[in-house]
C-alpha cells in the first residue's frame, strides 16, 4: 500500500495531542507556531544520523527513534535547557509501515516523557537519513556554554564513562560479562535533562559527551581559551569498563569513545558544595592551554581525539 | 586535504558576523540561543532536499544553496513571518571544497539579503541530503494559516503560475523562446517574504505554491473545511506558459506543476480593496467542499493533484 506524504506524517507522527504549553500551532501548516514565555531564551540544536555512518543498517527502528531524539535532548541538556519541541526530517528509501511504526514509537515515547511536541516534519524518499531539530527554553542569559570555563574551575562528569564505547565493542564482537548494561548505554542513552537543569546558575561551562571526553572537553578548553589537567584514576568507570581495560590494556577507550551522553561541566571550587547531583570530579581547569592527562602520576600523550566525520 | 567536521562548518558556513538582533548565540556551542521579542511568536518550518529526488545530480551548487534556503523562506512567507535564522544539516558523500564553497555562497548570499543568521548545523558523510530548519517571527496570534479560509473569501495569487513548471520541462528538453526566464523561476525562485508580511492582518488564509496550485489550495480547502471555484481563464500566466499550452494542449500544467513559490491567499471581499501588493483574483471560496475548476464555462475533472512523495 502506497501512503502519500501527508498521510505518512499524520498516521505515524501525529501525537495524540499538543502537550507543551508553548506549542500554539503544531504539525499541519506551512510553519508551526511557538509562544516563548517572558524571561526565557530559545535554545536550538540540530543533529543528523545517517545509516552506515551513525548507525548500523538493520538497527532496531524503535531504538533508532529513541536514540535520535535522545542525542538532541542531550544537546539541550548540556545547555541547561528545558525541552520544548522538535522537528523531524526523515528521508527513507521506501515506505515500510512496520519500520515507521516502530521508529515513531521509540521517538514519540521519549518525546512524551519530556512533554516534547513534534511540531514539524518532512518525509522524503532517498537513502535513510534522519535529522532532528530540538528547541528548548533557558532562563535569559543563563544558558550553559562551552566558552565560559575559568582557570581554577573543577571539572566534573555525571554518570560513568566508556560504557557506550564498550557497548559498541560488544556489537562488534567483544565478549563481556555485563553485556546487557553496556549495550543499553549504547542503544538507549539517557539524555541528562534534569541534571542540566540543575546546573543552571551553578556550573560555569558544560558540554555533553557525544564524541568522547577528550574531543568534547577539548571544545570547552578551546572556546574558553584555557587548558586542563585530568587524572585518569579519577575517571568514573563501571566494573565492566574496568574489566575491559584489564583484559585488553586499552585504557584510553573511555576517553576516546563517544555516545556516553553524560555531561562534563566546570564549576568554581566555592560552588562545588552546592552540587546536589550525582557527579565525579575528574580534573581542574588551568590557565595554560591544552589538555594534560596524568596516569599513575605520569603525563600521557594521546593522539586520537575522538570520532570526527571526514577526519 | 581532509577537513574535519568543525573546520568544515567554520570554513564554509560561518557568516562574517551575527546580523539578526534576535541571535544571542550563534554557531559553535551545543545549542544556539535566540531572544524572541515580546508580542511575537516563533514560526518554524523544515524542508529536506535529496539528490535525484528534489534536484538533479550535478545541479549547480550555488543554485542549490540558494533554492534550499529560498523554499524554507517561502514557508515563512506563507505564514506572514519575518525570517530570523536557519539551521542547516548537510549530508554529503565526501568533502568537495569547490562544491561546498559554491553551495555556501548561494545559501549565505540569500541569507544575508534577509538578515537571516545561520545559527546551527550538522555536517555528516553519506548520500547528498540537505535539511534546513528556518525560524521567523509573527505578531502574536497573527500568523497566516491554512485552516482559516471562509466561504465567500476571494482567492488570490501573487505573481504568475507555471513558469517553474515550464523551467523543469525546458531542463527535460522542451524548446522554448523564453528559455532564461522560465529556467530562472525554476532554479532561483524568489521567496515572497515581503508579500507575506504585507498580508498579515488582511488575508484570512495563505499557503505557498510548492507542490502545485491544486495540491496546495487543496490543503487550504481541507483544513478550512470549505470548497472553492476556480476559473482557468483568471489564472495569471506568462507569455511563455501561454505559448507552451498553445503548442502542447497541456493546459493543466500550471495547475499541477510545483516550485512556483508564489503565495495563494484568501481574503474577505470587503478587505480586497486594502490589497496593495501585485496579485490576481483566481476564484472564490465556497461552503460546499472540494475544488471546482471551470474552463470555458465548463466544469473540468482533474485526476492528478500535484507532486507527492511515495504516491
Amino acid at each position: 500500500m502506497a501512503l502519500n506524504e501527508f498521510s505518512l506524517i499524520q498516521r505515524f507522527f501525529t501525537q495524540q495531542r499538543v502537550k507543551n504549553p508553548s506549542t500554539t500551532l503544531g504539525i499541519g501548516d506551512d510553519c508551526a507556531l511557538l509562544s516563548i514565555p517572558e524571561g526565557f531564551q530559545l535554545a536550538i540544536t540540530t543533529d543528523t544520523m545517517v545509516e552506515n555512518v551513525h548507525f548500523f543498517a538493520g538497527t532496531n527502528p524503535e531504538q533508532l527513534g529513541y536514540k535520535l531524539l535522545a542525542v538532541n535532548l542531550s544537546d539541550l541538556a548540556s545547555m541547561g535547557a528545558k525541552p520544548l519541541s522538535v522537528s523531524l526530517a526523515i528521508t527513507l528509501p521506501s515506505v515500510d509501515e512496520a519500520w515507521l511504526s516502530s521508529f515513531a514509537k521509540g521517538f514519540l515515547n521519549l518525546a512524551e516523557q519530556y512533554s516534547v511536541d513534534l511540531i514539524g516534519g518532512d518525509t522524503t524518499s532517498g537513502p535513510l537519513t534522519l535529522t532532528v531539530q530540538a528547541l528548548g527554553l533557558v532562563p535569559k542569559g543563563r544558558g550553559l556554554r562551552r566558552s565560559t570555563a575559568k582557570p581554577g574551575d573543577l571539572i566534573y562528569l555525571t554518570g560513568s564513562l566508556g560504557d557506550a564505547g564498550l557497548g559498541l565493542k560488544i556489537k562488534q564482537g567483544y565478549a563481556c560479562f555485563d553485556h546487557e548494561s553496556a549495550l543499553a548505554r549504547f542503544n538507549r542513552p539517557k539524555p541528562q535533562v534534569e541534571l542540566g537543569l540543575a546546573l543552571v546558575n551553578i556550573a560555569n561551562a558544560c558540554i555533553d559527551i557525544s564524541d568522547g571526553l577528550l574531543a568534547d572537553l577539548g571544545h570547552i578548553l578551546e572556546q574558553s581559551q584555557v587548558g586542563a589537567r585530568l587524572d585518569w584514576e579519577l575517571l568514573p568507570l563501571s566494573k565492566a569498563v574496568h574489566s575491559y581495560i584489564n583484559e585488553t590494556g586499552d585504557w584510553s577507550m573511555p576517553l576516546i569513545a563517544g555516545d556516553d551522553y553524560e555531561l562534563c561541566f566546570t564549576i568554581s571550587p566555592d560552588k562545588a558544595a552546592m552540587l546536589t547531583i550525582p557527579c565525579t570530579k575528574i580534573g581542574v581547569i588551568e590557565a595554560v592551554p591544552k589538555l594534560r592527562l596524568y596516569k599513575s602520576g605520569q603525563l600521557q600523550s594521546l593522539t586520537s581525539k575522538g570520532y570526527e566525520h571526514f577526519s
